[in-house]
């Protein structure tokens, strides 16, 4: 096991009904900017149950946050958030809306000129302004970490940005918004958590045994919970297992003490920055291509997932690995998302190339848990996902 | 499942070589208490560890903690506290250690003039003097929690306290310090993390998947570990994962959103206040009477825990958690540790009435997961322990 320090300080308030004790969270004498996205939470009912939660407070709001939460859209809540003197950030959404107002919790106190410097120049947020969050969207499990990812449009670029002032001070999870979220979104939350799991777990062995079960436990759950909640949105006991899935996969815990991939998360921005294909359908693109490529490195851990989660039991251990890689491929279709880039865009062509590039112009020369995939590496996975 | 808040803000340094970390994390100009147990971190060089790292802080110490924190030597250390306006508590121990600080730091503030009714009258502690731990001994996960348990050898009697003020401020867990720790007490810390998982997760079940398979998960790697460590407790590896292991069976997590049973501890605080035994070793002594009594209502999880923990596949249900009582039994008896009262005492006759009087004078009516053992039940399953 490797040395880790673990430090997490959300408060997750979980339940159904739970969205009115807002009021015990946020400081009476705040001055809040509410963020949301496309408007859907005016039509659920959560808008609603927010304005009642947050009556005597002084507030305002700001919608129309996109999904890839982009820069330029991000720059004009700043501008509210200046000329407004808000002092305290609630953010009502999925991931993007979260990530987008982690980006503002950091911008606003950011003093140098351009703000996409944070991102760009990889700058650590000590301290950010305060923010809380009412989740709509189980998937990235932004709501209990203290990472965001920003898009920049004008550049097609798409950063990650992170550091211990980025923590929500509080989530509210209720499993009951579950309810009224697409079919499309609930596959790709199952989709996205369980590839989160994946590029903490998939690596090489490390003797962090109950880090590898806990990633087992949440792949386990997940595999049991994603039929049931696609059958039935409106099944509570499926929507809290899925709620609370989604969070514990990314929310630090799991990745303590062991090696880290994030290598298809790396080629998977690029997939959105280039296609604005959903985030979570670009994991599942470049998954079995990533691992069939790496197999040998991934073997033993690949076959450890194969006969735990996915009970697989017949075959040596190469067997397994590659059995497991075809199961989690197996997963993604079950879910109705497709495994292939020309699935997506018929301009797919060069698509490697161009990904290969863009990490040679940034120096990324090696990723991945042993960092050494290089551009040429990376390369051939993405053709292998066409 | 149930609603829950989880929030748990200490911050873990973990690994070899991290007690030098103190230093970051202590504010230079707080006064210092240091408080320890018997001196054994006099002889395995933690304390010259500790002292290294609190060079130019100032700081006075207090020694002589004993297992079972007594309240009457608390009281001592909380004289000092006054007359040397201490401001930050530094923990170096275990269990019993951090949760004498934890008293203490509550202590410090309380304005009453009998701080013993912190516990007697169940008072929260919301703000306590702020404290860190540096962990010598794996078992209780105190060094992760808002929980403390104080024994008044006056009254023969150990209560628990807490309260969101009673996290530790940080925790540094370095797995070295194991290799120095005697046999009969990792076999505690083994006994008491185990039992710790099993009364949040040996219940009715709940529709908890991820709850259910994190606890899975811990006992499963406790089983895996311990005769690694039990033969040799230098070896780094193990004694990581022991530690980890240790840490979260009871830092909140997988107690959220199910039912909690706690029967077993309440019974076992009183064998140790009557007899002084080991706490570990109480629960081991009661376990497997409490789940032979509660059968009814426990059998489908004993049943899932025979098959997911120990592999059990034969066997209709009522078999399957049969034979998950005697395999819990087993690992006890692997460890050495004795699963009789009688193995421990030659005055157990009457000791089942005595609890049960003592219950009911407390108007403990109903306790367990339902809330419906009485003492009389209680008695019977003391009982059948001896």
């Amino acid at each position: 096991m490797n040395n880790f320090d673990f430090y997490n300080p959300t408060k997750i308030i979980f339940g159904k009904g739970e969205i009115a004790k807002l009021k015990n969270e946020i400081p009476k004498d705040a001055k809040v900017l509410v963020l949301f996205g496309g408007g859907s939470i005016k039509k659920n009912g959560i808008y609603e149950q927010v304005s009642v939660a947050l009556e005597g407070y002084d507030w305002t709001e700001f919608g129309g946050i996109p999904p890839n939460p982009e820069y330029q859209v991000l720059l004009k809540a700043l501008e509210i958030i200046k000329k407004e003197k808000i002092t305290y950030l609630l953010a009502v959404g999925g991931g993007s809306v979260i990530d987008g107002t982690k980006f503002l919790s950091s911008a606003a106190l950011y003093e140098g000129a351009e703000p996409w410097d944070i991102l760009k120049n990889k700058i650590r947020t000590e301290v950010g302004m305060p923010f809380g969050t009412v989740l709509t969207l189980p998937a990235t499990g932004s709501e209990m970490n203290s990472g965001a990812v920003v898009t920049n449009k004008e550049t097609s670029e798409k950063f990650g940005m992170g550091g211990p002032g980025l923590f929500p001070k509080f989530s509210i999870l209720d499993p009951s918004v579950v309810s009224s979220i697409p079919e499309r979104q609930i596959a790709n939350g199952l989709a996205d958590s369980f590839t989160h799991v994946l590029e903490q777990y998939m690596t090489y062995p490390n003797d962090a045994l109950l880090q590898d079960r806990f990633a087992e436990s949440i792949l386990s759950s997940i595999l049991e919970t994603a039929p049931r909640i696609m059958e039935n949105p409106s099944d509570y006991k499926s929507a809290a297992n899925f709620m609370w899935n989604c969070t514990m996969a990314l929310n630090g815990m799991i990745q303590k003490g062991v090696p880290t991939d994030w290598a298809i998360h790396a080629m998977g921005h690029e997939l959105t920055a280039f296609y604005g294909i959903d985030h979570a359908r670009t994991l599942a693109i470049l998954t079995k291509s990533h691992y069939t490529f790496n197999i040998e490195t991934k073997e033993e851990k690949l076959a450890q997932c194969a006969e735990r989660v996915f009970g697989i039991t017949e075959g040596d251990q190469r067997e397994k690995a590659e059995q497991c890689i075809e199961a989690i491929e197996e997963f993604f279709l079950s879910i109705g998302i497709s495994t292939n880039l020309s699935s997506y865009t018929d301009e797919f062509e060069g698509t490697a190339q161009k990904i290969a590039q863009r990490f040679t112009e940034r120096g990324w020369l090696g990723i991945g848990e042993l960092g050494k995939l290089t551009p040429e590496h990376i390369e051939a996975i993405v053709e292998m996902s066409y």
